[in-house]
């Protein structure tokens, strides 16, 4: 009884895409809600006010990054999706675990904000790195054990997409590990290394096409 | 005129799915804004930090829960739309039902973790299970009556969904009830429940396959 | 130079529909976030938080008022949508009016929790009943007047849509004008309205089939 | 390994367009939650109530402001969108840093309302109309380097799309600059650049027809 009530579940791809396309929108655009301004009883200027949003330097640096590491593993999951012709009950749950991941972003980044200096509240951030690239790792390797992946898909494309997040994520991890010499250190080269997925390969292709 | 009106009414079951999967994706992601994390004055250390994180245990417990009622809610409400061929008024609005008892699972979920203990809160959430459940019911009942479901859908399939569902709420009802013992014990049963319906079947299919 | 910008412009009328199901679902949403629930420290017992949740009454009362209200107004656009088949920028912007007002919709419904008795609050309720409404008829004119309406829409249909929403728009006024006997009558008749359109047609429909 | 991953990437515009489309609803619903009302305490009568209400004006006038400003953007984004027939890696990017700047339209909005006499808030608000402006330009000139716009898109509208972000960029910048007269000039001068793009020429082309 299981089992057919299993095999006829999940099987639209299009309402997993919707689904997971709307909590990537509200959680990029939640991010916002975190991000505290001065009141206007506590300013008395034009200079002022600058300086006070200045002073929420970390919190501007954890919003940036938690944007791009949102934008990253939603333009990693629709590649997947683009390339996975049928849907399965256990597909639809390894991707309703990644969104599960994807929904504590706000919260790990208000955590990071407020405690910037702290290597338990940068492990925790990294943590919440690790764990959408696991369950992205998981997915394409179910859809390919279980021939979910379209016939038309390139033998290369196949191997690229887990070479891709077993690359990224060493990469995060090594700037995590970084925290121990200073959480800024670990930052800088999360970003680093985020903006080289999201943008400098860009230039790279640009320029000599 | 009514009648005219009511009859053009409703019919755009895309629609529906669109505002199901937005109300889904909202309720999953707001869930996350009332998980409180201590502020930077309260700390003074990396092991107060984790120490105070780790104090906050209730809610992580009834964050979690509340994602998988969610997704198993969401996961039977897409299997029943993938057999529904046709829409109508009525069943619009018994769906909107079904949402509204699901936007509710973020208050309740706040509810819970706030009172743990308590089985007032409990049977408050296991009522927000009940809900939704009782509108699925009644929009497969409801869409088998008045023809609206898709010719091709094999008879047992017809039954098996009906099924599944006074089955899991039976489940639902049993470990809600156990709330007479302790509401721990409650909450263990549902969650146990749950994990059968979105994650058990699937290693034992996987298994001998 | 304007005009071939603007012919060109709002021709999608799948990404309008896409933006009011996503706005609808946050509006749903949200009205939930100003559901204030008593904290652990004011209750001493499991009686006493069922009481608490009881005085709360007018902030239930606004609420499913609220759901109902967005309901109606989510279906009355999505049966006009269903019949147009061009957009076009102006078009848009009235969609854009209409979702305006619907965005408001979770601030009046906390202005009239917070103040249910007062006739004041409840003005500025109906009149955000009222400006959907009037968006609503207005779309619909407009579609008619430009020939957006899909040409296979019965002349029946065509007069249906605005007269449902002019005789619906009457009863809301007179329910609100009752408020000068008391806000509770007011409400009730708003609230028994909808649920005419929501639901008892539906009954009638069905008992007679 | 990269070029293979990024050109498999970002092929679905679909997916782009609803992740837009639920940004936009998230942060047109959410400008709702930064309005203030009174609270009952606060309030002894009708009256008191409509002057507490009207007291709030800088917050409505900011409320306003952004929801045309947003509801400019997502036209002018979907009208490009509507045009180009594929997508890429770097196209995606450019419409994830678009996203970005509109995800911030809430903050300078809140941050508009609280200091709206002050021209650095101004200034950061008109940064905020500046950055999407940027982007969309930006998005159009990729795309028409890249052949990435459908190829029967007259060369007029190629044309048109730019200038219509190069002379709004310039009004809105000049109504800035006059924040040194007064920042509700500013706004003013803001506020009917705006509505002339979204209802003067509606009317306009309305009135000859």
């Amino acid at each position: 009884m299981h089992s057919l009530y299993n095999r006829i579940q999940g099987r639209n791809l299009d309402r997993l895409a919707a689904l997971s396309d709307g909590i990537f929108a509200v959680a990029m655009t939640l991010l916002v809600l975190d991000l505290h301004i001065p009141t206007a009883a506590q300013i008395h200027g034009e200079r002022e006010l600058l300086l006070a949003l200045a002073a929420l330097g970390p919190q501007w640096v954890a919003y940036g990054l938690s944007f791009l590491t949102l934008g990253i593993f939603w333009a990693g999951q629709q590649t997947q999706l683009n390339h996975i012709g049928e849907g399965s009950r256990d597909l639809t749950w390894i991707h309703l675990g990644f969104l599960f991941a994807i929904t504590l972003m706000p919260l790990s980044t208000r955590l990071l904000a407020e405690f910037i200096t702290y290597r338990a509240a940068l492990a925790i951030y990294w943590l919440n790195i690790f764990a959408p690239g696991v369950m992205l790792y998981w997915s394409w390797t179910h859809a390919t054990h279980h021939n979910l992946i379209k016939p038309d898909t390139p033998q290369e494309i196949r191997g690229s997409i887990c070479r891709r997040v077993l690359i990224a994520q060493s990469l995060y991890a090594a700037g995590a590990a970084l925290c121990f010499l200073s959480t800024y250190v670990s930052i800088t080269v999360i970003v680093l290394v985020q903006l080289n997925y999201a943008i400098a390969p860009s230039f790279r292709r640009t320029n000599p096409a």
